[in-house]
């Protein structure tokens, strides 16, 4: 079921020679670090990112993912934000705006389902409780990094502001908070991928590990504690959210 | 990996044999045939699901799964609602309360990895983009059903609300919607489920169906197009959420 070592190394490579299709064009600062860690290993290449944003966009409340092109984005950061650029941008609002945030989604392809099974572990027990594996029809396996730790709220309406000055200050402050919480889940998840995964290699950025055709070595085996989490009854502590996959860090879209 | 015949029966047995641990205690209306219907087949059985819901919970932002026993619910409803039933509630907010929609969750135990996949086809086909699977490390495959449909905004802060009513009237019309959205597409779930998998028995009722140990048939063999979904080529013309497990339909714990 899973792809062999030939089928895994060139959907890698197809990969890396690939173009980034996201908007931003680029890895996030805040996790490329674990992008390079994770692309270093031979068992495992990330197609997708993004380290966290606050964002603005403007459309209808139905606005589905095909139209999403038609939604016109007002703000985004991958930082905190002060209020005033916030509303700065608010004021460009012509339809239904949302303020959202959203955290850190990561998707990694895996050479075999226990490689994805081990990174699931680390991601539940980092706090990311809504991660999940896909098993593709062509043997494709993908683990996507999932958190619960979101805020949405509509805060105009045909180009009218419903919320007060006061209130989307109230909005940026816990955004802002939410945006720390997220940095440490993915500082915790970086320190447990690092215990489970022996590095191979020093670190390099994404570029370089694809220009320099990493020599991988075996990964270490697994320790009982590694695999100890079995999901329904993943650590409790932690509340996170959902987000589109097609935005930050797009790698691989076949 | 996989457990083999005798194990999953033990575990489905073992599921039905137990206390429904959810506050409700009871599977939502809305999807009790879509339960049932899974139920009815032996290669799965449903450990916890919750329909959709509209809430307002009372507690601090930063408010751990671990600490939501400590949050107090204020509003809780499974069906659309009324602003002033929930401006009422409001009344009652003395920390920091949060209004909430959270769509359509549900987790299945799969008897084997490929029952996972069939699923998680017909679940991203149907819109719910954030569904995965979960092997266990005892070989339990599970698959959760996730939206990314969601709605999450503060309201009250130290028992002071932050709102109009005119605002809140205007979230609960917006939430509203998200429902009529929800339960679309669970119908689309459920016809697409039926597709998959040929029933095996008249519907009924979860209990009826712990009652009666019904007489399981195979699935019938799946066509190409059942499984045609690689989940990185995911329709797009769904969004959705994120939601926390343990409140509606839960059944099995271990």
């Amino acid at each position: 079921m899973a792809g062999n070592s030939v089928t895994f190394q060139h959907w890698k490579d197809q990969c890396f020679n690939k173009c980034d299709f996201s908007k931003k064009g680029s890895v996030d600062e805040d996790i490329s670090h674990i992008v390079s860690f994770i692309n270093s290993h031979d068992r495992y290449f990330t197609t997708s990112s993004c380290s966290g944003r606050i964002i603005l966009f403007d459309g209808a409340w139905d606005c589905q993912e095909v139209q999403k092109q038609n939604c016109s984005w007002l703000f985004v950061t991958h930082q905190k934000c002060h209020s005033e650029d916030v509303l700065a941008s608010l004021e460009k609002s012509v339809g239904d705006t949302t303020f959202k945030f959203e955290p850190f989604v990561l998707h990694v392809q895996c050479k075999q389902l226990e490689d994805a099974q081990l990174l699931h572990t680390v991601a539940v027990n980092s706090g990311f409780r809504n991660s999940g594996i896909t098993v593709g029809k062509k043997g494709k396996i993908m683990m996507a990094i999932r958190s619960t730790h979101c805020l949405e709220v509509p805060v105009s309406h045909k180009g009218t502001v419903l919320i007060t000055d006061k209130y989307l200050d109230f909005l940026v402050r816990v955004s802002n908070q939410k945006m720390e919480e997220n940095l440490k889940r993915i500082e915790r998840f970086y320190e447990c991928l690092q215990t489970a995964l022996q590095p191979q290699e020093p670190r390099c950025t994404l570029k370089e590990t694809a220009d320099k055709k990493p020599v991988y070595r075996r990964r270490r085996k697994r320790t009982k504690d590694d695999s100890a989490t079995d999901c329904c009854q993943a650590i409790k502590d932690h509340k996170e959210s959902s987000e589109e996959e097609t935005d930050c860090n797009l790698l691989f879209l076949s």
